[in-house]
Order: C-alpha cells, then structure tokens, then sequence
C-alpha cells in the first residue's frame, strides 16, 4: 500500500470487447476478458487485482456492455456498480474514455486517469506499477498525454507502433508520431530502427486534459458526453445514457485525439511515451495463449493439455482444452482444439488468428445461442 | 426369399472382437460390431440382415463375450437368445467355430456352417449372397473347406492372403497356400502376380469337415468342444462352459487348420476358394470408415463432419464425430477428431492405425471406465 498514488489516480477500464478469436469459449456474454485464461483468475480480475496497489476500490471505472455487465459486477464485488458502466451502443474507445474523463472531472477537479484494457497480461507487476507511477506523475504535472509502448520483440503486423524522439523528464521520450498497423516490410523496418514501441493501449492523462483534447478534436461528442455526465447520480442518468451516447461518432482516441494531435510536432503536442518493460502480453488468440504458457514450460514445443487426464502419443505442440475428458492425441503437432459443451473448435496454431471468421458466419447465419 | 439354401445352412457370426481402432466410440461393451458406423443399423444387425436371405433366424449362432452379449440380445431380438454364446475366455477363432460345428452337429448331421467377421461393410448384398451360395454348395458337396477370397485392389499389408492354383468347379480355385500379413515389398509382389486373394475371413464347410479337421489337427481341444456340446440345452452346460473351454488352445481356425491342411498340397487338401467381388471392407480403422463414406461423395477428399452443425474454412479431408456440437474446422487437412461424452480423440488419417495403442495405455493404466 505504500505504493498507494493518493486519491486523485483512476484507473478506467475498457471492458466491451468481445475478443471472437477465443471462440468457443469466449461467447458474448462471456467475453475474453471474463476467462480464466491465465492462472485462477479471469484477465479482468487480474487487471483490477494489479492496479489495486496505486488506486482504491473505489477509484474504479468499468466501460462495457449490457451483455456483459453484470458477469463483470459479479466478478468484481468490491468495486462500486455504479461506476461499472454499460455502453448502450459501441462506440470505440474516444466517446469510451471521454465520459469517464467528464464525469471524474465533475467529482475530482485533480483526476488522473488511466485507460486500461481489460484482456491482457502482465508478467512482472512491480515494474508495472513504477511505470504506471512515472507516467501518473507526468500526467498530472501538466496538459500532457502518457501512453505506454512496449518495446517490439518482433515484426508484429497486429499492433500499433510509436514513433518517439526526443528524451524528456522521468525516463520518458517525445512521441514523434502514431502509426496504424503496419505491413510486414514496416514491421520489420521498425524493429530494425529502433525508436518504434508497440502502441500498448495504455494511456494517461488528467480529466482537465482529456476533457480539454474532446472540446478541441471531437466538440460534438465532447458536449454529448458533458450532458450524460452531469446526470450522473440522478434518475435521468440511465435515460440520458441511452439517448445521447449512441449519437456520439464511433471512433479510437488513437485516431480522434493521438494522431492530430502528435501532427502539431512532437515538442507541441505534450505526448509523452514510457518505455514499458514488464512481459506485456495481449493474449490476441489460441496461439498467444499456446506461447504464453509454452514459454513457462521446461520443454520447448511441448503439449498442452487441459483436460481431465491425457495421452500422447507422437504428438506434440498442441494446444487442446476440453475440461473434464480424457484426451488422447497420437501423432499429431501444431494443432488447436477446443470443446465447449456445444462446440468444437479445430484449427492449428498457424490458423486461429482466423478463429474470428467462425464468430462472423455464426453472427450472419443468427446461430446466436453459439456466440 | 427365393434364395434361402434351405434348412442346413447355419451362419456362425465371430463377435468378440473389441475394435479398439474405434476408440473413443468402441467400448467393452459397446465394441465395434455393435455401432452404427455405416447407416442407421449396427454392423452386426447389417450382417445378420445379409444373411437372412440365406437363413432362417433360428439358424444363427453367434459366439461373443460376457461383455458384449446382452447387448448383442438386445439389437438381434428375432435370433434365438440361447443360440448367442459368451465365450469365458477368448481362445481365438478354431475353439470358437469348433464349439459351433460340435453343437450343430448333435443337431443336424448335415449342417453347413459358415463363419462371419461380425463387423465388416458389403457393398452388393445380392452378389455375397450369389457368392456364399456356390461357396455352400462346394462346402455340402464333400470333406470340403471354403473361403471366401477378395481381389485384392492395393498392396495391403493388414491382411493375410490366399494363394490360388488350379481352377475348380463352381467357379473355384484350388488354395495353395494361406500366408501371414506380407511386408510391403511382398504386398506387392502378391498384387502384381494376379493369383493372390485376401483372406477375408469368411470360411464355409459342414460341421462334418470341421470337427473331422479339429480331431485330427487340434484332438485335444476337439475333446473339449465335444463335452461342451454334449450339456447344450442341459443345467450342466454354462458350468462346463466355463470349466472346459478355457483349457481349449489358443490358436486361429487359419494357423490350426489352413495353413496345415494346404501344406499338403493343392489337390489333397480340399480347400477351394471362391473371389469374391461384392464390394468387401473391414472398415479397419477410423481411417477406413473415412475413405469408405467419402468414397460414396461427390467430391473427392471431402470434410465429414458428424455434428449437429458445422462450418469448414479451408478444410478438407477430414473426418469428425461430434454429434450434438457445432464444430467449425479452420485450416486443418487430414486429421481425425472424435468426440465422446468422456473422450476426445485427435489423430490424423495417417495415423489412424495406431489408436488402438491409445486403448493399450489406458489398459495398462487401469483407466477401465475410458475401455
């Protein structure tokens, strides 16, 4: 508790995705980040758990849907319900993070927030949480914006990158520029160059700075956002909610925010990147996962099985999770299997980044009871 | 009905066998002959249907095992219940058939058995049944012994082969020799000489042929299956059942009579056999019951997939049972996936053969509830 940051951090919590490529398992009601998918605990858990040593319970804001709202009030029953908010409609991550932004503003002039998603995996907590506190403290010095880049391992296509410049205070540098995904000649020439991060998702920032980059970048949402704030607390709240937020546009704080803004130079823009260095982990489908644990085995390329007993025979490499039965895999490798009482997946560990195709046939053919 | 060879043919079906190939879905009790693996009706109920055009129901004998019996009563009801023998202890094909001659020559002098494998697939009924009447004709026509011998159509080293000499009446050959499963090399050799059947383990001659052939090359035995005989229909004949047939040898009707008998020579021997033609498959292993069903499809290495629902993305050539599950295959080819209320295979069709390994294992292990 010692590295408790007082009372003016917050973390936000982005929890609405549905994360299909963890199909059959994820299921709408039952998205990625309510799975036990690493250890005892599901990955929302994990993140709350995490950040519980730089803000209290109650600090906590929870962005997600109405199918899966009251899954992750029932995971999480120290937090106040109240803050864990239903989207009536997806509108990405700027109307997202915006109303959190206005209603902290409303309740604590000093906030600070943190945007966080809610499905990933963090390997070393402690160097977690003294990223979080330099980055906290630039946030709060001032107009600045945080984001936290992971240093590439690999010519990833399937993030986001930083560019960043110049060094500034508290081991942090300048951000240069925001790219989208890149293909895989970019990917590698950015590994290659060195001053790129992975766009981590990661950011920080206070309420008076977010609020302040809304009224400047996306007034329109910006006004929305302020009116269903200041219903907070009342009966008109949910009404208001529901009524306004639809209305506001459907676009990433990357895009409506970030990238203009980083456009104004990197010395004007006041966006900040700290290195991050703690075995970050996004778990982006069976295959991350298959590696995630793979790595924590002695034997590289091993079998993993989650099963009630199992046998292979010329089999390795495997990823299978049918809990409960006996699972017998004979001369087989590379292979992803997975069984729910309803369904069975069964792809390689090259094939489940298309996992999310299954969930978009079953979305078109209304096999919904499956999603 | 115009068919039927009169009162003296008795049709003795082998269904002791496991079938451990078909793991997950063979069981003790519930072996590969008791399930529906082509069409609606079990392989045994398929080869009593066949037959039934040749013999009336109370002509049936069936030897099987203490594990499979009951259920066997229950999918044949119009097959006399007494008539369905459980063997205390498999001793292999010659004390099985043995018992059979010695019993129904007590009750017909002039019986004419013929011996069936209770789990393989025919494709024409109406030539087996042609072909089974030349065969009993020639096995009621003298001391005669005959089997039933399947052009072969690939270097097949799972069976053993017959090979054939002079013609003979009827449409027959004399047997020169019955060998072992060949090795590769010699597999081929068979198919290219053109005068090398399988032995498809059908076998036709009176109950007159066989106990004569049992007394001469197997006497002790052959003493045994006669006492037994002799309590049929008494209170004696479950105990001297249990006493007397474990103490019969261990040895196939192939390596106790055949291969002896045709080492006296092609003329001397009496051993005739008939090719046969009628579209012959053992289904020998998953990958067997695969090429068999897809075989029958228009396009060739189609997905077969066994579910209530399913969804290929680049997938072919599959075969998958799991009936009630949807089951989406993305990017796989060639595998093997079979899903049971406690069992999940994954195998590929190469190596299909080996899962009968898979039942050694739990065997040894004493994991009896997956057997």
């Amino acid at each position: 508790m010692t590295m408790k940051r007082g009372p003016h951090f917050y973390p936000v919590i982005l929890a609405g995705g549905r994360g299909t490529r963890f199909w059959p398992l994820s299921r709408r009601r039952r998205a990625k980040q309510l799975l036990a998918l690493d250890g005892k605990h599901t990955m929302i858990q994990q993140t709350v758990s995490r950040l519980t040593a730089l803000a209290s319970p109650k600090n906590f804001w929870i962005i997600s849907n109405g199918d899966l709202r009251s899954a992750i009030v029932r995971q999480l029953p120290k937090l106040p319900s109240k803050q864990i908010l239903a989207e009536p409609a997806g509108r990405n991550t700027a109307p997202a993070i915006g109303l959190a932004a206005y209603l902290l503003l409303r309740h604590d002039p000093d906030a600070v927030l943190g945007l966080f998603p809610s499905d990933h995996v963090i390997a070393d907590e402690k160097t977690y949480q003294e990223t979080l506190k330099i980055g906290i403290d630039i946030a709060a010095a001032g107009e600045n914006i945080v984001v936290l880049g992971v240093r590439p391992t690999r010519p990833e296509t399937g993030y986001g990158y930083i560019e960043v410049g110049a060094p500034a205070p508290s081991q942090s540098l300048r951000v240069r520029r925001f790219t989208e995904k890149p293909d895989a000649d970019r990917a590698a020439e950015f590994l290659q160059a060195g001053n790129y991060l992975w766009n981590s998702g990661m950011f920080l920032w206070s309420a008076r700075t977010l609020t302040h980059a809304l009224e400047e970048h996306l007034s329109k949402t910006a006004s929305l956002l302020a009116e269903i704030a200041a219903a907070f607390g009342t009966r008109k709240f949910d009404s208001s909610l529901k009524k306004l937020y639809p209305r506001c546009e459907n676009i990433s704080v990357d895009y409506a925010i970030l990238e203009p803004r980083s456009a104004k130079g990197e010395a004007a823009s006041n966006i900040f990147c700290v290195p991050a260095d703690f075995g970050w982990n996004d778990l982006g489908s069976w295959t991350a996962l298959y590696e995630h644990h793979s790595a924590k085995k002695p034997t590289p390329g091993a079998n993993l099985v989650l099963a009630e007993k199992s046998f292979a025979l010329n089999a390795t490499g495997n990823y299978v999770h049918a809990p409960g039965k006996f699972v017998a895999t004979v001369g087989v490798t590379g292979l992803v299997v997975v069984e729910t009482d309803d369904a069975l997946l069964i792809t390689t560990l090259e094939h489940a980044q298309d996992v999310g195709k299954v969930v978009k046939y079953l979305d078109e053919n209304n096999l919904d009871k499956l999603t």
